[in-house]
């Protein structure tokens, strides 16, 4: 297998592309379609300080890693969940990167906003534990870059992601989520800011390529309270469609995009007010994020102890170490 | 398990339904199932003949078994696609389901009409199989309803069925199959008739206990063409959704129809014309059909042979053997 670019011995094919790649010239590959995905959506330019949410996983911190690289101008944001050691070492991931590439980074824990972590308000709650999480992350993006003077928040989702929430939207004909998946989703109060995801052309296959092939540090483990979660049983059934046919998820995701957002965004319109107790944008009077902190607080019930990690998915396990053999075979 | 109607001892257990059933009593609800779907969707009346497509197989001759005994005006059609052993036995099957009913069976065969039996347009063509007897069934409903005088074709699509088309067309987001996915198309030309599918609600699972305790004699091999059909993945894929989450292929479909059905049909306008050859409706000048026609003519190929046939869905033969352990505990 040759590389595409240069001749030289390739260390990862892209079945969908057609092609293959030595190391230097697949992250070559990678961060030119991140910067073009940036540039054709309008995303930010390059004089607009954007906040890059990170998990420390390897999507997220793939994505800072190019956008450091391609001169934008960047700050990371690190939301502490406090789930158990998943939350320390993905924060410690953080602020490795952040202080090896000089670069600022906000943290924000959930427990100071909703009165208690993840854990807590999993307890409290019968709301399902990702949706609880999500809600709370997307406020504290919301309104940390508000508050610190960023226009627009960027995160680390790919293509994998946004086909497998695509997939349950779709399954449920949900018109509200399906409206509002975009990867763009625009100002449309003055209390929100744009929200972008630079990767979500690029596979997790090639997002975990690019990571490892960076030499970037992140955490393996996905959070504990994932396991079972219905979107990894949609990312197995398109995952099953592109081994038959490769592209499919790709086409699945951007034949989306092309022919049938249009449609449910035009019927989904919503009106926006501030909440009336923390100013955030609502439908109602009071926001989800805080009502949500009202229930923990009144039903507040100690959490049960955090699962243990379960290491990598196994897909992504033999792709790294084939990266790993590619790469001793390459080393000088 | 009891049955939720007499409180007897139930032979079938539907989950989504929450509900379990003696043979007559599931019986009894299939047919009130389908009469009601009949109904609500103004798909015919009883003083209104209805052509019933005929294969052979256990759905459209549960259709049409359902149709007889709730008093309908039904004739069946049997199109003879030529396909070896399976095509004569399931004639064979038509043949005699009519002729123990008294009813009357039309029979008209794709190489009278194209020239050539399916094995032959397989060869002919480079257009997959599957879609090119497809074509050649719904232009034949068509044309022998208009020549014979009725206004209303039924066929036999299940929800599985269903699901799995819709499940295809939304992977591939083709606005025009999106929009034509429906369980009543409308005449909306004066050379089509209406086409209407009275089991959509209702499960391969369902019709294929109805078929088996209603002592219908069916085909139960499928298509040997039909091996390795995207449909079949389609179809273990909804499966697997439908045993995490019983309901799951039901609400996939139906909130279809409610939810976004009518916003691709909104966008769909096509202006259709009449074939100058045929007569039959057209977008173009020609008929994809009389299209087909010239084709097999063109390129004249002999046929390979026809696979051997593989036998019933895996699925299906435990459910069939367990209805027969249950029916034998009933045996007087």
């Amino acid at each position: 297998m040759k590389c595409k670019k240069c001749g030289g011995k390739a260390v990862l094919e892209l079945r969908r592309h057609n092609a293959a790649f030595c190391a230097d010239d697949f992250r070559a590959f990678f961060r030119h379609h991140a910067v073009e995905t940036v540039r054709r959506w309008r995303m930010f330019t390059r004089d607009e300080p954007v906040l890059v949410a990170v998990s420390g996983g390897k999507d997220s911190l793939a994505l800072w890693d190019v956008l450091i690289a391609e001169g934008y101008r960047t700050a990371g944001l690190y939301i502490d969940l406090g789930i158990g050691a998943y939350s320390r070492e993905s924060k410690a991931k953080c602020e490795a990167f952040a202080a090896e590439h000089a670069a600022p980074l906000h943290l924000v824990a959930v427990a100071e906003l909703v009165g208690a972590a993840i854990p807590e308000v999993r307890a409290a709650t019968r709301r399902p534990t990702c949706s609880a999480c999500g809600l709370s992350k997307r406020y504290i993006m919301n309104r940390t870059a508000l508050e610190r003077g960023f226009s627009v928040v960027a995160t680390g989702h790919n293509l994998d992601d946004e086909a497998a929430t695509l997939l349950g939207s779709t399954l449920r004909w949900d018109a509200s989520a399906l409206a509002r998946q975009t990867p763009v989703l625009e100002a449309t109060h003055p209390k929100l800011v744009r929200r972008v995801k630079p990767l979500f052309r690029l596979s997790e296959r090639e997002t975990a390529a690019y990571a490892f092939l960076s030499g970037i540090d992140y955490i393996v483990e996905e959070c504990p309270y994932a396991r079972g979660a219905t979107s990894i049983t949609h990312k197995e059934i398109l995952n099953r469609l592109e081994d038959a046919s490769p592209g499919s998820k790709a086409s699945f995701f951007l034949n989306y995009l092309d022919r049938a957002r249009g449609l449910f965004q035009a019927r989904e319109v919503v009106e926006l007010r501030a909440c009336v107790r923390c100013g955030q944008t609502t439908t109602g009077e009071v926001c989800a994020f805080c009502k949500l902190g009202d229930q923990v607080r009144r039903t507040a019930r100690p959490s049960e102890p955090v699962p243990a990690d379960r290491g990598d998915a196994p897909e992504l396990r033999g792709l790294i170490s084939d990266l790993q053999a590619a790469a001793e075979i390459h080393a000088p």
